[in-house]
């Protein structure tokens, strides 16, 4: 696959934001090893396997900066990348990144925690938001679903719904222009809050293995997808 | 956990109708070995486990009664149940179930496929049902979802949707006479059946290691969890 049809810049910024509460873990969850590598290295590697001139910005917990250069040390991971400390919540913590990304062309927001996404999620996520200036990865819902209405709850057409992966991919000054908000509730991911802007979203398949690593047994799945 | 409260005879109707197509093999998913033993096995043996004066009955397809037979001996397997021939559709599979299903007391409704059903799982789903007719597991959606509105998608507040799982539990009466209707497509589980004859679900909590194994790597995932 040729990416070079694609001239506008593009920008990652990986958000690792994690203290490693749910992994039940002293090491931050994107530090934990899969396969031997943190999962964070396996997340910038599929990254720049995508486009090996792609700016990668990758946001850490302020207190994790040194620990994240003795790994990549250790490993000798020698993919160029920026770091820059994390906020309180995520919608600073990609504040920050956006800080450090160029005014034009395009930027991805992705979670540190997914490496399993694959170079075509992120080729087809790139490809539509160069055209629309937002598109998000997602995959079908397999279980039935039903709503909750007051203290009632009704089967809903699960057709019409989506579950929602990251990369999300934006025109850097929309993106940009959607940080100035103040920060609110429902922004839940990147799209939230580009649609809370006023621009619409476009969809793109993603991968179901891209998975977000957030428990002991996800891990375990994720080395399965490794395999 | 003493179940001797419940004083309505129990029946669960296990459907595992399926031909195996998915699983890209050559006998069908349920007959699929977990851990040296048929799928369908480790699932009849939970709801055994549940109440050992469980009515079981199990819903498989025509040209594999004999089969399942066999499996049963081979493997001593000697758990007591009645097996019917499905039908063409899961609908017409679950009528055929409840031919045999007394008229008083609770049905359980069942997928073959999901033999990591917990004992607690089941058990609050006959408990809740017993008191309100009807009664389904569920578990949080975990990722962020969008719902598509025509030619636009929009961010939902996930935390108003929930994923189903089975058993889907009901009073014997109340399922018999959703059943008379005429099957339409926005049947897809059993609490939509009833539903739409005019009874309300009440929802309770489900275990989230109840998946449906459909693929070879829903069944690597089985096997994590059974370790």
């Amino acid at each position: 696959m040729s990416h070079s049809i694609h001239k506008k810049q593009k920008t990652v910024i990986i958000v690792a934001g994690g203290t490693g509460k749910r992994m039940q873990a002293d090491i931050p969850k994107q530090f934990i090893e899969l396969k031997s590598k943190p999962i964070l290295m396996h997340t910038i590697e599929v990254f720049a396997n995508y486009d090996r001139h792609i700016n990668i910005i990758v946001v850490l917990p302020e207190n994790q900066m040194k620990v994240w250069k003795q790994m990549c040390k250790k490993h000798n991971f020698n993919i160029v990348h920026q770091t820059v400390a994390g906020g309180v919540t995520r919608f600073d913590s990609v504040k920050n990144g956006l800080e450090l990304t160029p005014d034009e062309g395009l930027v991805a927001v992705h979670d540190g925690v997914r490496p399993l996404v694959s170079v075509q999620t992120i080729h087809r996520c790139f490809e539509k938001a160069e055209r629309t200036g937002a598109a998000i990865p997602v995959t079908d819902i397999v279980e039935s679903i039903r709503k909750i209405e007051g203290n009632d709850n009704v089967t809903v057409d699960r057709n019409l719904y989506k579950a929602v992966q990251t990369p999300q991919v934006f025109d850097a000054q929309i993106l940009k222009a959607a940080y100035r908000q103040n920060y609110v509730a429902t922004f839940t991911d990147d799209a939230s809050v580009v649609e809370a802007s006023g621009h619409k979203i476009s969809i793109v398949e993603g991968n179901k293995e891209n998975i977000k690593i957030t428990t002991p047994f996800d891990l375990e799945i994720g080395e399965l997808f490794l395999d």
